[in-house]
């Protein structure tokens, strides 16, 4: 199923939640609604609200402004982390436009993220739910969290452990989808053991969306990626593929990656296509993807328990699709 | 009065505000602390969990983990757009410490200033009073706002008019030294007349001192300001000490200044002596420094219905203490 399919389901409540988006970025200041308007009307996924509404959709609650409101908080929080990751990253294209770094500089993005974190905030507190704000500010918290240690591990690949791939993983993708499910059951007011299931599966799939994304910065082309590929290997950034590959390469294929990777001279486009080809030998974008599969079959079992619904379903498609896609 | 003396009635208080930033600063991850410890640890005046103590304490509320939570929360939001602001004026110096920009980069940086709003809010939702988490985030994001009016505006100084220049202030400074006395109201559950005045002293103070600091950039040596002087000008900031002087400046000062001001070209040590010689000439810094006494008597005149307590008293004496200080 494509991904406007599983969506059709709540096509109303996320037309709200795209104006309420558009409420919040407006300010007296221009150059923060230029800025804010230029990414969010960039084709993003809307994935962070779509999980918030279809969560509290299979809990049973299909109506109210909190649903809304808490989803563009959401959105605005993630919109806020891409803002600050392109300028941590240097980035140069996103969802396949210049970044706002590079069109309005460093400055006024770093600027107007946090505009959209105060924001969103704002949102998250008119929903009046002390439940719901601490959900959202712990998951805001672990994000920065996993930010930082990825910037700590950046430029030190070869200390990289595993463990320390999935923490960068966890905090900084997985905390605030795992947000989105909790969110969604805390406002149909369902008990904590179910809160917590439907938090499972939004944290399981953020694990599997970001392998994937792992995976296809190996695997994809620059068209469908929306982004330049190889991005993170040029950041110095460990993932997935690049790591199984290393632990089943030849002593000679490692040394030379060793080389490549402490080297402090600019990767060579030799460099990069060597890398590419031990990933490819050792069937690292293939490992990746296949532990994304698990944590979609482990998302899809956190919410099995759920009556059968349409929201339901459209949770269990969405999983699958995530898994799925080219870009 | 000297500040410790102001802050002697509330000193066990401020000493628990201590312990709250250590246990939120404290992450998995070393480098969030080590950052987040150079810059909280570097001797800053507490001014806004003061503000929020003092204000407490004078509407009648004395006691309550509520109002370390608020105060430290407040101090994180600050003390997390002293980072980014850091990164965003390229700052060599913080307190008279190399800035944290200049120790780890601009990447962290950003991140763990993230890190301490999130943590903020967290602190913030731990008060369990909607009023007060609505009080602070819209204090920040207009201050937000106000740091990108500022960004907009650097390097277009000769278009900056006064309204302008009090439009920064306002929401760069003034709004969440108002949240800290709304806030201090709002834990004391006075009636809203009452929080608004309180506010509203924090407002007053926060444009004084902005302007004291404006004026000081100035007037006064690094080794008293722990920062570098003539920063504003090099950042290419329009701040009233300059404005005002140029509305008094002869049309040959008015022209140089204007080819000073539009020059692709670094300020030369001749440049800024001249711009700081009209300053003087024309007493900028004396008229800001004025103005910011006007502020004083309003923010004094603002709380002057409250009960006669010691609290009030140093209130009065903090709001005197802000336009008296040196650095």
């Amino acid at each position: 199923m494509g991904f406007p399919d599983i969506l059709s389901i709540i096509s109303s409540d996320l037309e709200e939640v795209e104006n309420e988006l558009e409420a919040n970025i407006k300010s007296p200041v221009p150059l923060v609604y230029e800025i804010s308007k230029h990414l969010l009307g960039s084709g993003g996924k809307r994935l962070r609200p779509a999980v918030l509404l279809l969560s509290s959709g299979a809990c049973g609650r299909l109506e109210g402004r909190e649903r809304i409101y808490s989803a563009a908080a959401l959105e605005l929080i993630h919109t806020a982390t891409l803002l600050h990751d392109d300028v941590v990253d240097d980035a140069k294209l996103r969802r396949g436009k210049p970044s706002s770094n590079i069109v309005w500089g460093n400055k006024a993005t770093v600027l107007v993220g946090d505009f959209m974190l105060a924001k969103a905030l704002g949102l998250i507190q008119s929903c009046g739910d002390l439940e719901l704000i601490k959900a959202v500010t712990d998951a805001a918290a672990k994000l920065a969290e996993g930010q930082v240690l990825e910037v700590m591990n950046a430029n030190n690949m070869l200390e990289v452990t595993q463990e320390v791939c999935f923490g960068i993983i966890e905090n900084k993708t997985a905390s605030l989808l795992e947000s989105c499910g909790t969110v969604g059951a805390i406002l149909a007011g369902v008990e904590d053991g179910l809160k917590r299931s439907v938090g499972q599966y939004g944290f399981n799939i953020g694990i599997a969306f970001q392998l994937t994304d792992d995976a296809l910065d190996y695997s994809s082309t620059e068209e469908e990626f929306g982004k330049g590929v190889g991005q993170d290997l040029i950041e110095g950034k460990m993932t997935l593929p690049l790591f199984y590959s290393i632990q089943e390469a030849s002593s000679s294929e490692r040394s030379k990656i060793n080389d490549i990777l402490v080297s402090e001279e600019v990767f060579t486009e030799d460099d990069l296509s060597f890398v590419r080809d031990v990933v490819e030998r050792y069937k690292g974008v293939q490992k990746t993807n296949d532990m994304a599969e698990n944590y979609i079959d482990k998302a899809k079992k956190a919410i099995s328990l759920l009556p059968d619904t349409p929201y339901k379903s459209s949770l269990d498609s969405l999983a699958e699709y995530i898994v799925d896609r080219r870009g």
